[in-house]
């Protein structure tokens, strides 16, 4: 029998698990739930049901996990506590300060409830996480250093576009490579945030904008602009269409350190990803954790548990014997 | 009060484990164990004791984890079930087509005494398996690639060195970087293993030795060097002390997958080490997953556990708070 799945929240991220699904023959889509009108609503999988959120706890029996595919400001601190009374929850809740007190939340409400809920899943937070952890418990003494992109920022994107005479705009987080250089040659730098990335923004303007203005606001912006060297394009809309429609992203996780009686040898540790579509990527960490939330919850553990908490394996559909004998 | 390691066997793994304890201020060695006569070993740490092999069984209680620090060809396979019926223990054994057969054995072993045992803990296999096998959760339509290198391949080093007329030498083995470009290009190539890797080594004759011979007789050996692209360099033994005494190695583990409803885009996961000294930090590796020994043995866990079976944050010296707050 498949792993039963629901999907809460039809946006980017939403239709990104609806194909994961696809690709892991152990799983199942039943149920899509969006705020909308499900009549308005068409998916992709035909043996899916589209439901409106208020129906959801007719489905209390009949979905294994559900995967939380709101947003991280409003929706998934009040979701996914909620949610996880009625089910085994997945989300990807990414504000990282925010962490401890949605871990408290959902556990409580987990625990409450028999279920298991996994948070703040996909790549950072998540692999990139996951990544942190296993290279500093290898090398104590060392240096940790992230970098983001070549991808799309969707809040520096939509911030330029909160801008008088912005029609629209893209904006793009891109590690330096000098930096990156420098941190993988083990020279341990200490690096400022200018230093660490830049930012490409292309713009089309409303008509009658005044583009030197507009250019000067987004490079000055606290916080999205004024600490980066930014660069800004003016295009047209047929241009962002044609070029900028797509969300790649990814990044890098590195970490230099030494070894030896006298800290003698140096060893540098790093991953990567090179992501054409951030949310279809996102979509498919979290949907091998539902694997893993659904054969806890079968194990009978409860509460919430984050990548950390979780051994390897229960994310493969592959049973011990086929990971040792085909991955170790 | 501190995990105390215990050190089977006293070569350069042996010796890298006892830095690595150096560097984890909830461990402490306390003894290491040799074949040899114990008086004839000298340690670095002072509180430490040396003893032989054959007092091992004394230490039952003296000691949380044994590290097992021998070779997988006739070492491991009977040294690990064998001190998993006293300690609970680590190994690194690496004859990736033995592992299922020495699991057993160990699990055996160590659920008949209520220890635990963690077997192939290392880079690869080790970190290098966990990689795949994240990315292979992942990802499920995609291909895998490793890569290994530049690094000393003592195997190829011991192949060259006994050849007739050769009286030292070193191998290195090297991944060709258009192999790396067309795999991190998301191309999903079919690699022979003469496009993966090239070998170069570095040989010092014996007094009389016929350089073109042996240079011969290393460029046709089968299984080691036939199907590589090799380059042979004959130098003084002053040459190879200088310069190649070092134990570097590294490599790279690669998946690129599709997703999409029509896998229509691409994405690829890189994994990589830039390693100083090989056995340092497989070294590392192993005292990260002793510490997983001891808190599973804790918790009244027992039997063969390999990465894939153990949760990340057992390998950490900080809490679930900690990690959450500050790695997540």
């Amino acid at each position: 029998m498949s792993i039963r799945i629901g999907i809460y929240g039809y946006g980017n991220l939403g239709r990104g698990v609806e194909c994961a699904i696809k690709q892991n023959s152990d799983m199942e889509l039943v149920a899509v739930f969006t705020r909308r009108d499900p009549a308005s609503v068409s998916i992709l999988t035909d043996s899916a049901k589209v439901c409106n959120v208020a129906e959801v706890e007719q489905w209390k029996d009949k979905i294994d996990v559900m995967i939380l595919c709101g947003g991280s400001a409003t929706d998934l601190p009040e979701q996914t506590p909620q949610l996880a009374k009625m089910f085994n929850v997945v989300d990807s809740f990414d504000t990282h300060a925010k962490i401890p007190e949605h871990f408290a939340n959902v556990d409580a409400s987990a625990k409450s409830a028999g279920k298991i809920g996994i948070i703040s899943v996909g790549w950072d937070p998540g692999m990139f996480s996951l990544n942190r952890m296993y290279a500093n418990a290898i090398l104590p003494q060392g240096k940790d250093y992230t970098f983001w992109g070549k991808g799309v920022s969707q809040g520096h994107s939509d911030a330029i576009r909160r801008i008088e005479g912005v029609k629209d705009a893209k904006q793009y987080t891109i590690p330096v490579d000098a930096a990156l250089a420098s941190v993988r040659n083990g020279e341990n730098p200490e690096l400022t945030t200018r230093q660490k990335h830049t930012r490409e923004c292309f713009v089309v303007l409303e008509d009658g904008a005044d583009a030197a203005k507009v250019e000067n606001e987004i490079k000055t912006m606290p916080n999205y602009f004024a600490d980066y060297d930014t660069t800004v394009h003016f295009i047209n809309e047929e241009e962002l269409k044609t070029n900028h429609s797509g969300i790649p992203h990814g990044g890098f996780v590195i970490r230099s350190g030494k070894t030896g009686w006298n800290e003698e040898n140096s060893h540098v540790i790093e991953y990567s990803l090179k992501l054409d579509s951030n949310p279809e990527f996102t979509a498919c960490v979290i949907v091998a954790y539902a694997r893993a939330a659904y054969r806890l919850s079968a194990e009978g553990q409860t509460g919430c548990k984050t990548v950390f908490d979780i051994a390897p394996a229960y994310l493969s559909a592959m049973s011990g014997e086929q990971l040792r004998a085909g991955l170790l």
